[in-house]
């Protein structure tokens, strides 16, 4: 069961527990009762007991200008009726990677050998303001000083980098687009997702301007949503459900926040940096991955992703999502969910959710979109224009 | 060099290098570059390397209302002149204790065996904004559906506190003006302070009122500033400055946002249990323990905290203050440094500001406020009214 052990045998955390919300505009819904929602589906999911639970972390990227809430982690106990146990909880921040970097925390909380049931959730109420609000605050992720303060905003600076990206590589507008129409027909057959309708190439290109290249469709929505993870050590995880999944990597790597800052905006060091070491760590080659799940924010992060985290070689990642490579008939199966695209992005939540896509495909349980032989996943999730980037190894069949 | 080990043999961390700006109102210095001043003060204190460094953490409560700026950690090594390290960097928020979490996140980095070097840091920016916003940030700490959007604020929900402590245990008060007035005596020896000048007793009576019976001077001031710790593991940390100090115990808990929903309002469970934990880690008693920095948002703050964290009994706060028990003649020194009322409370930076001054005493650096013969020293953060509470036990003299 423990492999790849160091010199130090230290304790190894494994998923034991999901819940996810669905994602979308949930008017109905305040930010604490999704968190509640996805936190009690995953305590039961696992099967354990309140009084369990050793330490809790949440991502979320912005509840103090979305919701006017800071200091959101203790309400996942709150919520849950747990408040009395006075467990630790953990807010933490990295933009669109905030519940990635959640997840690494709780992962580390279990390694460090003082807890043994850690519970991550991730959560973002974002439809509560005007979409102009909602594009301020996503682009509070790049810097605000250097870029956003000048006009540049989230959406126009990734829009610079598919342009480097097609200007280098020969990256065509017809391949950013096949990101949108693949993601779409995979959300399609998740019950979870914001967006459940396949679209056409002809749709995306002929959709409204965002910003050159990019229409609105190979951006992902403005997202409500919570989910949340059950995690334990590898010391009680035999007491708990059989299809336990382990954590064998995890890595992070972080960027200069500004763009202008970075030797080359085409690839993204973070994302090299983070997966390299989340592979070594869990002993793996990019030959063992089966299916991934990676950060599409647009469509140009999913071709970047695929490259850096080498799925497919540097310019490669356009043509190889065109041609099917990355779908369920291919080598890898990137975003079975549909991606942040399809699946939605509530900021924090997204990096959880990621999880609990793999967690499901690698128990066998992704109803109408199973990866076949699904043993190894990967997890991606980055913030800003990848200052942050954390990348997850989950193995299955323990 | 190594005692109270539990059965698994794992790293402890050690405080190498200590960096701390002035605290106070900075126009003329951004956030980004408060935090790199801090930054490089720690780096240069502990006489590391940048490439060195494995992890980063950083504190902040709400830079994203205050400065437009979310996804802070990477600045942090950016502004250092390091991003093209990728060192994994993390934001983590718990209003105001968030400098203390981050500690903590740190201390556990280095105890989960992965990282030898990892700098910490707390900041925030605070007077960029009007009074009123500021008031309103500050408040994002407590519960914004069930207390803040119902008129109830940060300074209006501890005087509630407050006024049941008095009615409950007979606390006085001229009692919680003593705190005020110890704590600029503090501060007004401590050259980074924000206030640097002693107060009467009458002073504080006398002052403008802003939540019966809180005047001007029972709260602490809306500040700028940042803090930065180097934590080395006891791996490597023979090969660094032969003063390090360190970190014995670390305890962590939370409690339910809203004031309401706890069983009593006059005890800080949070705070207890933390300290316990913290205690108990460190094998210490309350009788080892010579100088605290506790968490004295408001005078009634640090009434709570001695009392919680086992200093006094329970209801003994008030008159121990006003008797001078807890100043330089006193059993136990409490905030030498003046605390967060005279030394200032940029929100995220407090708790790390807090483990500073302990570092200096613990090193006999604390110039004109030494605390003679201080072995142990005790950090107390806390965020919101209690709902995180954080706890650590430093040790000097290895």
């Amino acid at each position: 069961m423990e492999r790849g052990q160091g010199p130090r045998k230290r304790p190894d955390a494994y998923v034991i527990g999901v819940g996810h919300t669905a994602f979308g505009e949930a008017w109905e819904k305040s930010y604490r009762q999704l968190m509640t929602e996805a936190g009690l589906a995953a305590i039961q999911d696992a099967g354990i007991q309140g009084d369990e639970i050793d330490e809790v972390f949440v991502g979320t990227m912005s509840t103090g200008k979305l919701v006017g809430q800071e200091h959101v982690a203790p309400l996942l106990l709150d919520g849950a009726g747990l408040a009395d146990l006075h467990i630790p909880a953990t807010r933490v921040e990295a933009s669109g990677a905030s519940g990635g970097l959640a997840f690494r925390q709780a992962v580390q909380a279990i390694r460090a050998g003082g807890a043994d049931i850690v519970v991550v959730g991730g959560l973002e109420k974002m439809t509560d303001v005007s979409d102009a609000d909602a594009q301020a605050i996503a682009s509070s992720g790049i810097d605000q000083e250097w870029e956003h303060f000048f006009g540049a905003n989230d959406a126009a600076l990734h829009a610079l980098v598919a342009k480097r990206h097609m200007a280098e590589y020969g990256t065509t507008r017809e391949q950013l687009a096949a990101v949108a129409v693949k993601n779409h027909a995979h959300g399609a057959n998740n019950p979870l997702a914001q967006f459940r309708r396949a679209i056409t190439p002809d749709k995306v290109l002929r959709a409204p301007m965002v910003a050159e290249p990019f229409t609105v469709f190979d951006c992902a929505p403005v997202s409500d949503g919570a989910a949340c993870l059950v995690l334990a050590s590898s010391g009680v995880v035999g007491s708990y459900r059989k299809d336990a999944v382990k954590v064998s990597g995890s890595g992070q790597a972080s960027d200069a926040l500004a763009l202008h800052s970075r030797a080359t905006t085409t690839t993204w060091r973070s994302t090299a940096e983070a997966a390299r070491r989340a592979y070594t760590e869990a002993g793996i080659s990019v030959a063992d991955i089966r299916l991934a799940e990676v950060h599409d924010a647009y469509t140009i992060n999913e071709i970047l992703a695929i490259e850096d985290l080498g799925f497919v070689k540097k310019g490669e990642g356009g043509p190889a999502t065109l041609e099917g490579r990355t779908g369920f008939d291919g080598d890898i199966v990137v975003n079975p969910s549909g991606g942040l695209k399809a699946r939605g992005h509530p900021a924090g939540a997204t990096g959880i959710a990621q999880v609990c896509e793999v967690v499901w495909q690698l128990r066998g349980e992704a109803k109408g979109r199973q990866v076949k032989d699904a043993r190894i996943g990967v997890t991606h999730n980055t913030g800003g224009t990848g200052a942050t980037a954390v990348v997850h190894v989950l193995e299955g069949g323990f």
